[in-house]
């Protein structure tokens, strides 16, 4: 295990981002933290391992698990097996393993110790750092959470390989979103040179990959913990106009990265028609998206508008009732305003203007 | 409404506590809020207001609605009044609508606004300042919670007139135990020289009582906001036996502050035995909780000695698999120590020796 970084959040709580060989490596690390801990998998992730630890948890994979029924078993068997608070959870696998092994471990006795290793690219960039701590409730989105860094997180490329492509793309599209976020243009240039690699998961490049992204997230992370200061809204970027999507589709037609990429490119439209974001600039930034092949193009029909305007109204970056966006001044200046309906159906529902 | 004091924890978070002249001047403070809030009582203490605001939840008075579902009830409710982040979360009760509406408030989208008006001296003295939140599950006190401290905490001591005795008294053992952990001997003398005004709730002085009692609090936990140092620990003196009598008793017997009273002195007794605490100090100590009329003579019957002892062994405190005991090396002087399970036995299986 080698030291990548060290993410420093609200109260001083820091995350240290090692990273291993391979999974060999990873199960020794993880094999020294002895009985005190409960492990948490996913029905995907369990067949990493050929023997699994006796103190486990297996979700099935997937979006449903991500209820407070999960996280329910996990806090019985941490009870059950006797952790103290300075027993650890571990959570081994995606976005939905990493968000509720984390709620569990700030939870139980009000914090244990935890570690998470993200099994897929979008965990790897983005939901294992910053604390962000969630289920969906009510079949909205992450409406129950909190902020609890893991102590560490476990880095290991190889699981990167077994992904689906679906799942690979879906962490490929908050990596471009992070080019778009950060003011140097190491990230973005390495995406147009190295288009051919990341899509065939060349193992070098996907460590660059990983490291670039997950610096552009700490950069605004470490300025806003706990997102009040309006920093850290920044990397909602397309999450809003995505997350509705992702709602108002049940979680099966889009993946979490897919309705990002779409969500993206509508808040570059929606950029240039307020005279926010140069149409140059979003034109290739969309163009950038569009060469990693995800479906842009996709448009609300006219009887699912009302259920997408009420996922939108129930977004979490509303503030004194109005829901705040993310636009792009330019690469790495992200901005919060507020939209329109008209101009936010004219994006979502018709073959948007402006578009390169 | 005055300031009282202002309490700083972790991350810089404050909760500003605020005196009221009456439930009338609260109720104006409250109503300065607007509709974005949430409201949370129980079966009493909703009957403090002639005209209920519209967006509420009574919970059923007591322990058994300190739970899961609750909790769920508070966030549906949140959600279908369509509060953001900025919108608030009003707890108005004692400790268990505090501990609820606050890991509520700590949940909701992350973290909504919190209000708490305690209406126990329990409550006053204790559960509204610190940051502690909390549900029970599977039968064990306060295994899920968060640490979010309260945006303000409203105190109305008018209130406290219309406690039963038995949860007046709960709460005054929380005071007397803070008398014990307070250096100066301010709130130690009061509590001798006023016993009868102060069993007669006479107002000017629980001001005082309340004032000297959270200024206890706050010095703990501002030293330790996120019990990780140690320190705050010792607000749990008397809390490690207490609890455990609570939970085999079924949380029907004694009331919180009175299990608490007992588990001091049982840990006055513990120190005496393992040469930390002075006997003549554990003897006055333990007189004066005697002179407030609590239960300290209450011994395990041989047969539930099994189930105090699982209680006790998943205690929180419990660190590195050893449960640890606060004693009192003297006034102000709490310090953390394991104790051998026979001393632990004796002390509450049978007529303990070295009692004053």
């Amino acid at each position: 295990m080698k030291p990548l970084m060290t993410v420093t959040l609200a109260g001083g709580a820091k995350t240290e981002v090692l990273l291993a060989d391979d999974i060999k490596d990873l199960s020794a690390h993880l094999g020294g933290y002895g009985r005190s801990v409960v492990w948490v998998f996913d029905s995907n992730t369990n067949k990493l391992f050929r023997q699994l630890p006796p103190s486990r948890i297996i979700l099935e994979s997937g979006e449903s698990a991500k209820n407070l029924v999960s996280l329910e078993r996990i806090i019985s068997l941490a009870l059950d097996e006797g952790l103290g608070r300075d027993g650890r959870i571990i959570g081994f696998g995606g976005g939905v393993v990493g968000d509720i092994s984390s709620l569990a471990a700030s939870l139980y006795m009000r914090g244990c110790r935890l570690t998470l290793v993200p099994t897929t690219l979008l965990s790897m960039v983005d939901a294992s750092i910053g604390g962000k701590t969630a289920v969906d409730f009510h079949g909205m989105k992450n409406m129950i959470g909190t902020f609890y860094p893991a102590n560490e997180v476990l880095i290991s490329i190889d699981v990167l390989k077994s992904l689906s492509e679906r799942e690979y793309k879906s962490g490929l599209a908050e990596v471009i979103k992070h080019a778009l976020l950060s003011e140097d243009q190491e990230l973005y240039k390495l995406l147009l040179a190295r288009r051919t690699e990341i899509l065939d998961r060349e193992e070098e490049t996907l460590m660059k990959l990983v490291e670039l992204s997950l610096l552009v997230k700490k950069s605004y992370i470490e300025r806003d913990p706990t997102e009040t200061q309006g920093i850290r809204k920044a990397l909602n970027l397309g999450h809003t106009f995505g997350h509705a999507l992702e709602s108002s589709t049940r979680f099966s037609a889009f993946s979490h990265g897919a309705a990002v990429a779409w969500g993206t490119v509508r808040a570059l439209e929606a950029g240039v028609a307020s005279g926010i974001t140069d149409k140059k600039y979003a034109s290739a930034a969309s163009k950038l998206f569009g060469s990693f092949g995800y479906d842009l193009d996709h448009r609300i029909g006219r009887g699912e508008w009302i259920e997408y305007r009420n996922h939108l109204s129930k977004d979490k970056k509303k503030l004194g009732g109005e829901v705040q966006f993310v636009l792009l001044r330019g690469s790495g200046k992200p901005e919060l305003h507020p939209l329109p309906w008209n101009l936010i159906q004219s994006l979502v529902m018709e073959k948007a203007i402006g578009r390169g």
